[in-house]
C-alpha cells in the first residue's frame, strides 16, 4: 500500500489565523484510493525548516504532497528549496501557466507585474500540471531525492482544492494501486452505539474482504462507508450493493441515502421529482434551517422561504400563533411548534413546513433546561411534532436542532411510501 | 522566545474525516503569549510513530502539547508511549479526576465501567489538570525526556479548548514569559492590499517595537493587531491606544470595534445600548444573515425576526414588494431590495431593517453576473441600497452577501453620530 505525507507550508496556520482545511481535502482523496496518509505536518515559511521536513518525508514516503508556499511574495523560498532538492540545473518558463497568469490577471483587471511572470518559471525537473484556477503553477517532482514524488500545490484552497483530481489522476497513473470499491449510506436519527449494535450481526456477516467506516458529523448524521481493497471492481460494486440491501432491509428509512449526501439534498430530491414545495419558521435555529437547504444549488424550485420569528410578537402577528395558546403552553412547546408551522405553510402556500422553539443556550427557560428544542411538521396528512434534547454549546445546538428539523421533515415526506 | 510544537493524534484526522481545529485553537493561544509554534503534527493511532515523533518533538521544542489518543478505548497506546517517555514507574490513581469521572457519566446517565474507571489512571510522573468536561485528564510532565514539557490533552474539540486556559496558566507559571501587549481593531469594507496603502504612512511611523499583522476573514472582515512583546505592560498599552486613536482618525468608520468582534455582535451591542430592533429580508443569502444575527447570545433583544423569501411569490405575499416593481426592475434590483427592506420592517414593527436580493450562483441571470447583490437597509432616516458584485462559490458568496449586509445596517445605524 502507498503511504502519503501531506505537508502545508505557511505562517499563517501555526499562529492559528487559518485553519488548514486543505490537507483534510487531500486526505480524503488519498483515503478513497487506498493510499494511507502517515502524517500531516504544518511548517512556516522557512526554507531550513522546508528543506528538513521534504528531506525527511521524501525518504520516507511515496507521495509527498505540499501545499501553499508558492504565493507571489513567497515562491523564492519553496521553489528555491525545490530546485535544490529536485537537482535542477536552470529554471525554465513554463508557457501555459505562463498563458494562465496573463488570462487570470486580466480576467481580474490586474496588471501584469514582473512578480506575477515569475509565478510561471519552474526548475528544470519539475513538471507542470497548469492551475487553472490561479498564477501557481501545481509541479510533479519525480526524481527528487528519497524514495517519493513530490506534489507541490498552491495553498489558497480553492486553487488547492481545484488541483486535486488532477493530482489524483497523475498519481493513478504513475502508481499501479490496487482497486478500489467504496459505497457510503447516509444514515441520521440514531447514536453511534446504538447503530452499531443494531447492524452488528450484519456486520459481523460481511465478507473478510469488506471494511466498514463510521463518519459521523452533526449535520448529516453517520456515513457508514464500506470499502473493497483490491479485485473486480464491478463485480465487487455488485457484492456490496448485495450487502447494502441487507443493511437498507434492517436500518429502513433510518437510511436517507444510498450514496454521499446531506439531509438537505436528499429533501431537495424528494421534492423536485414530487414537484412539491416547502416553508420553514424557525424561532431557536434563527435562519440555519432556511441556510442549509438553500446551500444546495437548485433549492428555489422547492423552497418558497421561512420566517424567522424570535420575537413573539412576529410568532403572533406574522406566523398568526394565538396569544393565548403562547400564553397557556409556553413558548418553547409542541402548540407553539405546530401553530408555527401551521402558520408558515399558510403564508407562503407551500405543500409542507418544518418550524422550531427551543433554547439553544445558554440557559434554559425556567421549566424546560437548555438544549430542549420542539420541532414541527405540517402538510397534507396533518400535523406532527416531536421533542429533542441535546446537551452542546449554542452553536452546536443550533447545527443539531436544524438538522433534527431536516429529518423530522424527511421522514414526514416518505410517510406512506 | 519559546519554542512549541503541536502534535495531534487521531486516525480521523488523517483520513479526512475530521478537520484538526484543535491545533489552531492551540497556536492562537500560545501565539498570543509570544510563544512561537514552530509545527504540528497529525499522525495516526500507532504506538511507533506517536513515540518517534514526541521523543523528536520533546527533544526540539520547549513546549510539546499532544491533543488526543486517551479516549476510553484508545488510551493504552499514547499513555503507555507518555510512561516510558516520562520515566514513569508506576501507575496512579487521580482521585480528582476519578470523581470527574463518576460525576460526568452519572450526568449523562450512564454506568461507570472499568473502561471508564481507567481514565482516572496516571502515570506517576504526571502532573494531572482535572479535566472538568470530560473523563480523560490533561497531564503535565515536566520531566520527560528531551528539554521540552508536555502536555498531554483530550481530543474533544470542547474539553481540548475547554482545557487551554489552564494550560496557558501552567506555561506561564513556569515560564518567564515576556510580557506582551496586543490590541486589535476590526476593520470591514476594504480590500487588504487598499487599507494597506490607506495607513501605509502610519504603519511607517510606529515605534519599532510595534508589530503589526492583518489577519482576514470573509465574515469578519480585516483584524488589524499591534503587538508588543517584552516592556512594562501598562505603559505599552497606553502607547498602542495612542497610536490606535491615529489610526481611528485615518480609517474613521471602517473601523467598527477597537477589540476582537465581530459585525453580527458590533450591530447587537449598538441596538441594545440605544433599546432599539431590527428585523431581516432575505433573498439569496437565505438565512445567513438571520444565523449570524441569532449565533450571538442575547440576541433576542433586539432582533425580531426574518423573512427567507426565496419565492417571488413570498416576496410579494409576505413582504408586500408590488408585482409592478418586480417586472419593471427585475428581481435583483434596488427597487426590491429597498420594498423587502420596508416591507419586513413594517411587519414586524423594527426599528431598522436590512435586505437582500442577489445571485449566489452558479449561473447568473442573464442581466446581473453571478456574484451580484443588492442590499437594502431602511429605518427612521429613509431607505438606502447598494450593489456589491463578488466572484467566489455558492458557499462563499453567501458569506460576503451577508456580511456585506451587516456592515451596511452598521454604516446606517452610525449615520450622524
Amino acid at each position: 500500500m502507498e503511504i502519503a505525507s501531506i505537508i502545508t507550508i505557511g505562517d499563517e496556520i501555526l499562529i492559528g489565523q487559518v485553519l488548514d482545511t486543505n490537507s483534510s481535502f487531500l486526505a480524503r482523496a488519498l483515503e478513497e484510493e487506498g493510499i494511507h496518509v502517515g502524517s500531516m505536518i504544518s511548517i512556516g515559511d522557512n526554507e531550513q525548516q522546508i528543506e528538513e521536513t521534504l528531506r525527511k518525508e521524501l525518504s520516507a514516503k511515496d507521495i509527498v504532497i505540499v501545499t501553499g508556499g508558492l504565493g507571489p511574495t513567497k515562491d523564492d523560498i519553496t521553489k528555491k528549496v525545490l530546485f535544490r532538492l529536485s537537482g535542477s540545473k536552470k529554471w525554465v518558463e513554463h508557457p501555459g501557466q505562463l498563458e494562465m497568469v496573463h488570462l487570470i490577471l486580466r480576467s481580474r483587471g490586474l496588471d501584469v507585474l514582473p512578480i506575477n511572470l515569475a509565478q510561471a518559471q519552474v526548475p528544470d525537473k519539475a513538471e507542470v500540471i497548469v492551475n487553472k484556477k490561479g498564477t501557481a503553477p501545481v509541479m510533479v517532482f519525480r526524481s527528487s531525492e528519497g524514495k517519493g514524488t513530490l506534489y507541490s500545490l498552491p495553498g489558497v484552497p480553492f486553487e488547492a482544492v481545484g488541483a486535486i483530481p488532477d493530482v489524483m489522476a497523475d498519481i493513478r497513473s504513475h502508481n499501479s494501486l490496487a482497486s478500489i470499491t467504496h459505497r457510503s449510506v447516509m444514515v441520521y436519527g440514531i447514536a453511534e452505539s446504538s447503530l452499531s449494535e443494531m447492524i452488528a450481526s450484519w456486520e459481523d456477516a460481511l465478507p473478510s474482504d469488506m471494511h466498514l467506516a463510521y463518519l459521523p458529523d452533526p449535520l448529516t448524521g453517520i456515513r457508514l462507508r464500506v470499502s473493497v481493497y483490491g479485485g473486480d471492481k464491478e463485480k465487487n460494486e455488485k457484492r456490496v450493493d448485495a450487502q447494502l440491501a441487507g443493511l437498507k432491509a434492517i436500518l429502513g428509512n433510518l437510511i436517507y441515502s444510498l450514496e454521499d449526501s446531506s439531509l438537505q439534498k436528499s429533501i431537495g430530491e424528494i421534492l423536485k421529482e414530487r414537484a412539491e414545495t416547502i416553508s420553514a419558521a424557525e424561532s431557536c435555529t434563527g435562519g440555519e434551517i432556511a441556510h442549509l437547504i438553500t446551500s444546495v444549488p437548485g433549492s428555489s424550485a422547492y423552497f418558497l422561504g421561512s420566517v424567522t420569528s424570535y420575537a413573539i410578537s412576529v410568532k403572533e402577528k406574522v406566523l398568526g400563533v394565538p396569544s393565548s395558546v403562547i400564553e397557556k403552553y409556553g413558548v418553547v412547546s409542541a402548540e407553539v411548534a405546530a401553530a408555527m408551522a401551521e402558520g408558515v405553510r399558510k403564508l407562503t402556500s407551500s405543500d409542507y413546513a418544518v418550524s422550531t422553539t427551543g433554547l439553544a443556550g445558554p440557559g434554559g427557560d425556567g421549566i424546560n433546561p437548555e438544549g430542549t428544542v420542539w420541532i414541527a411538521v405540517t402538510g397534507p396528512r396533518g400535523t406532527r411534532t416531536v421533542r429533542y434534547s441535546y446537551k452542546n454549546d449554542r452553536a452546536r445546538n443550533i447545527q443539531r436542532f436544524a438538522a433534527s428539523a431536516l429529518n423530522f421533515l424527511r421522514l414526514y415526506l416518505l410517510e406512506g411510501e
